[in-house]
């Protein structure tokens, strides 16, 4: 019950071992087409979607360095690690990256429009949708719309987000989107989907040299998947048992329905939170800006937090997330996506916490 | 029996398909460190290891953009799609390349020393241990003894290579190399295994700035495999199963030996040739540059290897590689990797081509 990767369904790893298949040829390239086809639908646009070959942080790579040039000044607001961790990439890609904390609140459209105002020659703003890290949800519509009036790009990392959080790209004004195979999808590690609009195809052609090289640059892969489209239309050897067993849990996703899956994991969170609130723990957000995928909460006074998580594993073999940074040991953070949705699954991680907190010597209660 | 990606062993696909684990924790980075350790003694390097998350170009790039700035100069001899690719990854990093054809023969280091005489300011040799285009060899060792003479680096594309064709990195004084689970090491496609000894390390840490940017940035790899080193020793998710996989059959290669995988993969070669050539075929190259794990020959007077390939497939479910670039409709290319290797596979292989051709009209024999 990490918050990803994500334990997935049986049907799934069964789908991983099959005979490993050529990343090329009429088969294949049909599968590839279905696959980004159904995460057009997953993240609501009418633009483009190429299946990267690497992990979400590749991808947020990907978003930000294909559509910008060195120099260029960037916002990127952060409340945690993730948000932090885009701020690090652009830098590494030289650009001149403005950022401002909101601490452990949701980051607001209202801030980032000061900071726009602030910063006129802004090209771009980078937001995390869910910052994994305090479990989270920053008000990315806003923030895309803010981006929008100002004249710049909006880049959402939307890793632990898209499939499982409500997110419309085209509706919200998203330029480039970015999300992994393996969070809320339901899939194995291993492919990063990556969704750019029209506005951002624009920005990529516009002449300016870009920060990217060959691999990350969403130019190259727009080139490959035209100059070899109906044989290997993506630059590059792909994953291919991955994306197999990822196209079926795509599949099993539009199922469902995005919103059907948003429903239920935002019930999951609800049990998850209730139940925690029982046995007196005290959340870290406030369920407005709570994520319904992740929740975060303090440990109870004179609890070690990190002997609760190491008993867990071992009596329980439950594995849940710990705080990162300065939040190491205080909190601990339950991932309800994939399996550990399941209201089983909810409720025997409940029941176990609850023992272990009976087990708590009296003085630390 | 195409060239890569190779069809894996049964208890490898199992592998596969166990319960995703997580990225981080005392087991994973147990797992994780005895891959990268046992990759070591792949590459014969005393150097650093790092399981790159991406494609074998992805891990090329990682190489050449670490260690070079823009601006740089460096030779890349091609003699075929994956030097030429080598160039554009380059290019695409801002570097100025020096390239030259060694046409359909075997780049050799008197080619790269006249070369680099030629232009002295060549801050690294990049080049193809085996050109999976053409299924020839470069003579790797001597280029890198050359690169090393004239002060340069030498950066070796051993994506199709390593495993199953000698290779060592330290007594030839390569500097970087890559390769990838998916081809001699009989692996899942996931991981590309980077390799760098100390004269990389030293270019990487010279304090000049590098075209790289965040992800495939030998540095950032470097930073966090320190930083975090006994919890999460990479900068990023890993695709946990994949790696899974990938060290067991890491682990068939170490039981095996190198060297008798080596040899054994050459019986391979020796029984395909000698096959092709009593049905009639012509090779592409003699057997001296011949790589041991891919063969490629020349269709027969008014054969249509297209229709040939397609017949394989469909009458005997076996899949070989046609030829790329001018050489396509011309050649094909039977790859002898992993489950290829077997002689019962080769020899099915050659009766269903004996029957091919056996069929084919008189008149265009």
């Amino acid at each position: 019950m990490i918050p990803g990767p994500v334990s997935v369904e049986d049907e799934i790893l069964e789908a991983l071992a099959r005979p490993v298949q050529a990343h090329y040829g009429d088969r294949w390239t049909a599968l590839y087409k279905r696959a980004a086809a159904g995460m057009r639908d997953v993240f609501k646009t009418a633009g483009e979607v190429h299946l990267v070959f690497g992990s979400g942080m590749a991808g947020v790579e990907m978003c930000i360095a294909s559509v910008l040039s060195p120099g260029d000044e960037v916002l990127i607001p952060t409340n945690g690690l993730f948000g932090d961790r885009m701020a690090e990439v652009a830098t590494a890609n030289r650009l001149q990256v403005h950022s401002f904390s909101a601490g452990r609140g949701a980051i607001t459209a209202a801030q980032v429009r000061d900071e726009l105002a602030a910063h006129p020659g802004v090209r771009a703003v980078c937001v995390v949708h869910h910052e994994t890290s305090i479990g989270v949800l920053n008000e990315v519509e806003g923030i895309c719309r803010a981006a929008r009036e100002h004249g710049a790009l909006a880049i959402v990392d939307g890793i632990s987000a898209i499939g499982g959080v409500p997110f419309d790209m085209d509706a919200w004004g998203a330029d480039l989107c970015v999300t992994v195979a393996n969070k809320c999808i339901g899939g194995p590690i291993g492919v990063a989907p990556v969704a750019a609009g029209p506005r951002a195809l624009a920005a990529l052609d516009d002449g300016r040299p870009k920060a990217a090289g060959w691999y990350l640059n969403l130019a190259t892969w727009r080139r490959y998947s035209e100059l070899w489209s109906g044989w290997h239309p993506h630059p590059t050897t792909m994953p291919t048992s991955v994306i197999e067993a990822f196209e079926l849990a795509l599949t099993r996703l539009l199922e469902e329905g995005v919103e059907a899956r948003c429903r239920r994991l935002a019930a999951a969170r609800d049990r998850v939170r209730e139940g925690l609130q029982e046995i007196g723990f005290e959340m870290l957000s406030p369920l407005a800006t709570a994520s319904p995928v992740t929740t975060a909460a303090y440990g109870l006074e004179g609890m070690d937090v990190a002997d609760y998580l190491g008993w867990l594993l071992s009596e329980h073999r439950i594995r849940i997330g710990g705080g990162l940074g300065e939040l190491r040991g205080r909190i601990f953070r339950v991932g309800h996506m994939g399996r550990a949705a399941e209201p089983e699954a909810i409720d025997r991680f409940l029941r176990a916490t609850a023992a272990y907190v009976e087990r708590m010597p009296p003085k630390t209660r």
